[in-house]
């Protein structure tokens, strides 16, 4: 019990049931084989709400150049205390097929792309 | 149109309703009397649900020593252009008294220090 107290006073980043933004931002993403297919670059997050709308996924490129970023939603990521990073349950033939974009040509956070990702993973819309 | 569309695109940071968390972690907060009282220090963000929980203000100290941390519903957050931070109608008195932990003691993320905080704040609880 007195260890079960000190371990969750000491860690403000993480608990059983939160985890802080900056714990999340950076952390390694794993595909379904287990190889890694990038990291996460940032949460977003719906500025009413509160709810996290997205993961952006970044991947490949060198120092931020050449790098593709996949938006996807939150409930696609489990952590895997055994790779230490989130696991998605994609495999390299479908996560290519994903919406995409780059740095130099952005990307448009509309509602026919919040859409389109949603419904390519499946997802239930955060917006609803 | 043009610019409005080349504007959505160029800023994958921030839209209309979405914000990405590299964008508030250490964004500036400021009191009912716009007068500076911290820092968002990270969100804290269920797992499952993916709902931001918290916003943590940090606020004093010296290179993270003696901070006080605020763990605040993040619908306590105002953005406001002017300032270009963040404004929580509280006064100094209110934020005197709102639940808080130091770096050295920690936070027990309990439900009923969920509860203390959201009924400090009379917000909304995020866990249901």
């Amino acid at each position: 019990m007195g260890a079960k107290v000190m371990a969750t006073r000491l860690d403000t980043r993480e608990t059983a049931n939160l985890i802080g933004s900056d714990k999340v931002d950076g952390t390694a993403v794993y595909g379904a084989d287990r190889e890694k297919i990038g990291s996460i670059e940032r949460v977003m997050i719906d500025k009413i709400s509160g709810q996290v709308a997205y993961a952006v996924l970044s991947f490949g490129g060198f120092l931020g150049m050449g790098e593709d970023y996949y938006p996807m939603p939150w409930s696609m990521l489990d952590y895997d205390t055994d790779l230490g990073g989130y696991r998605v349950n994609l495999t390299k033939n479908q996560l290519e097929n994903a919406p995409k974009y780059s740095e130099s040509q952005g990307w448009n956070w509309s509602r026919e792309n919040d859409l389109r990702v949603y419904q390519y993973y499946r997802a239930d819309p955060y917006w609803e």
